[in-house]
């Protein structure tokens, strides 16, 4: 069974010959056209209904939500806006909706209410419009990979190990919740949970995926991350997907260069393959920008934007410098900073990256070389003792959206670093094995997929770019 | 910083000029011949030395393990094996190998070991083709979904919902593991917890993924599913990944349709891109094969087997017709099965499907219209009354593959089936809305991703083909 979708026969030559399609009733007007919808593409299909031919009680069942089987003939359109319309010759009703019931009528719904129907939420233009650029974007980061030789890893979801120290976790257990095993000293018998001793979910798969690298040489991992921070905030979930290639013998420039050419890549691939749902989504964010007071408005567009990060260099500031420029900033002597600028060590907040993007070097910015206190503890000390050589890329309304560093690959600078923060050594040994047979140069960053699909589709609020979103208080679906 | 890695070195003409190459020393033998690897193929470089013009200490540090950075220039081989070598001009060593504590020595290690040291294994010959045809495989998977008009779609892991019923599942929480919070009649408050309920690991994304079929048309997921059994065999993951299509319209021939396609083009994939590794993996399955005695060997090849599914029509059986044909088989009929086919409603072991797949058939065999009471609440019944609209398909040497089915779309239907099995309406609210609004005929079905990589690479542990493995008592690493 060869099934046609609305994306193929708005593609095609027209034929004049008898084709039968099946979708969704998106509206159904003058008891003539029907505006068809299968989620093959943003557009719909006409469909001309000669009312005069059908019987009464089938066309009051033609109602939005309802799925149907149309019959007829692709000709030419008649009407503007489409190319080419089915003239229908039969319609067959395969399941009804309800107009009084069906939540997704055809008018503007608020987000709000969506979200609290996101398993009929891809029913409408705009989130059918995410979803198939999220999924778009998901297939050019495994097609630049895949191109460019690394390996696709899965590295574990459940964990023993925190010591990443990326936020708080998720105990995962089997243990009996109310009365679970205790020892002899009255503490949790991890011993006798499912894995033997306490695990959680993952915040990362970045230590795993240096065991890869220091193997396979070029690798990358994209899957589910976790935090349960409570932060019920636009920009926070407590399940999203990163993205995070690691590679041997490169360098911290060598980095910065993948990250530049990965970023663009998978933009203009959106670019060339997903244009029509990202001109709905421009205009849609356009619309919204027009109801928000003139100061508060972007000075690009959503494709404005893209063409941003895809036709500028990517600017590569050290932090030092980027502290220098920020203190001596108008925003800054003016005091319209929230966070004034004021001693080297600082971390840099959002207002501030997008200062450096957007105002002053006015292209995308790779910072690099931080103060080591803080970031993380696996990577690499400069020279000086005080830096170490990390990176995040600023893109412009958002600020940093890649963090990432050459590692640490000196065992006793490694052990130094994790004594003085306490992380185990007995938990970590095979992490310090890299370091103990075979050690080299490796770097590799991060980059949280939703922070993407939010740039890329516009949309303010991260509960809007996953299917369905976990946040505190909140597993529906 | 453009890495060169040894894949293309081997595969590039000849042009005599100087390069420099990183990698991981596998061997160097008298003092002369160093084979080198960097993970980006199973071949290895050879890197010629005059032992002559070298330090003598830094000769002893070219060990087992040693991560090297060599220059030379690479010309035709003198010897036998590999066309090209490099001829060495400077050596500098990375990082050491201490061959007395290497755990990868230049020998054959059994599998158990190499487990206890999953963050190197992927140093040795079998580990690296099983991961790199992992990756391949998974790439496959996307590209066959993308070029095919499906979207890409990431279902929650954790999820409120216990409803599938497909096996154990692990809890996932932040109350206090001692001392959590209980409410007025002395059970657990999860009202207090995260996410305001009980929460768990996902067990399939299946019924999320029929929320976006019937708005998207065609989607897939591809993601972590979990099992807190406790089953210590050579065939179960407390955690392993899942490929699960979801199309809309589709009925169960176009399904059957879909999988035979699928897996066709997947395996051929590899046969296409990764035949190095392949025949690595054929010729260590052979070498294995050798060690067992007769009875116990496979009749076909780890290539065979691979081409019994891509030569192959993949032949339709119903389960009834099978239960006839196995009753009145010989290993029935001789006793010769472990559990003889009696009655008609008995679900089949892997004995029962490999005699179909491999002795009676001869090629990949899909059953479909199974009894009702062994297979999920949300397969369509069919017109008898007793039998489902599911699918399996059967592969030699391991039996069933892939389980699908068309899914209940009438409303009336599934909820008698829910009320008769005791699983809440109130919890599947949104499952059910998919059938009050717009239903329609759909389908899909799931493949286990580790069950597949055994498959094409021959791998008898299914701890062996997933990087870091959980298991009940193990989540190291």
């Amino acid at each position: 069974m060869q099934l046609r979708t609305v994306s193929e026969l708005l593609s095609q030559e027209i034929t004049f010959t008898e084709i039968t399609i099946n979708g969704w009733v998106r509206t159904f007007r003058a008891n003539r056209f029907i505006a068809l919808n299968d989620g093959s593409t943003i557009q719909n299909i006409q469909c001309v209904v000669d009312f005069e031919k059908l019987d009464d009680t089938l066309l009051k069942r033609i109602t939005s939500g309802a799925a149907i089987s149309v019959k007829g003939e692709l000709v030419e359109s008649q009407g503007k806006g489409q190319n080419v319309e089915i003239l229908v010759s039969a319609i067959e009703i395969l399941g009804d909706s309800d107009p009084e019931t069906y939540p997704i009528q055809p008018k503007k719904h608020s987000f709000e209410f969506l979200r609290e129907n996101a398993h009929l939420r891809t029913r409408t233009n705009t989130f059918s419009a995410v979803m198939r650029l999220r999924s778009s974007l998901s297939f050019a980061v495994h097609k630049y990979f895949n191109d460019n030789g690394f390996y696709n890893m899965h590295t574990p979801i459940i964990t023993a190990s925190d010591a990443e120290g990326a936020g708080e976790m998720f105990r995962v257990s089997t243990l009996d919740a109310k009365n679970p095993s205790l020892n002899d000293k009255g503490n949790i018998d991890y011993s006798q949970d499912f894995f033997g001793k306490e695990t959680n979910l993952t915040v990362s798969g970045q230590l795993e995926a240096e065991t890869y690298a220091m193997s396979l040489g070029k690798v990358y991992t994209f899957g589910p991350t976790f935090r349960a921070e409570n932060s019920n905030t636009s920009r926070h979930l407590a399940e999203f997907w990163m993205i995070e290639p690691e590679v041997a013998f490169m360098d911290l420039p060598g980095n910065m260069d993948l990250a530049e050419n990965f970023m663009k890549f998978i933009i203009n691939y959106v670019l060339e393959h997903n244009r029509e749902d990202l001109d709905f989504l421009d205009k849609r964010l356009q619309d919204e920008e027009k109801t928000k007071p003139q100061i508060e408005r972007s000075d690009m567009t959503l494709i404005e934007k893209l063409n941003f990060v895809t036709d500028n260099h990517f600017k590569r500031v050290s932090y030092t410098e980027a502290i220098d420029i920020l203190r001596r900033s108008k925003p800054n002597q003016k005091k319209k900073f929230k966070y004034l600028i004021s001693d080297w060590g600082i971390d840099l907040q959002s207002e501030h990256e997008r200062f450096l993007v957007e105002k002053h070097f006015k292209c995308p910015v790779i910072l690099f070389d931080y103060p080591a206190n803080i970031k993380a503890f696996y990577m690499r000390l400069n020279d000086d003792g005080k830096t170490v050589r990390a990176m995040d890329i600023l893109f412009p309304g958002i600020g940093e959206i890649v963090g990432g560093a050459q590692r640490e690959e000196r065992l006793d600078v490694l052990k130094q670093k994790m004594t003085d923060l306490n992380i185990s050594e007995e938990e970590l040994w095979w992490y310090l094995d890299l370091r103990k047979f075979g050690t080299a140069v490796h770097s590799g960053f991060g980059l949280g997929f939703e922070r993407l699909v939010m740039f890329v589709t516009g949309m303010n609020n991260i509960r809007d770019v996953i299917p369905f979103p976990r946040t505190p208080q909140n597993a529906s679906f």
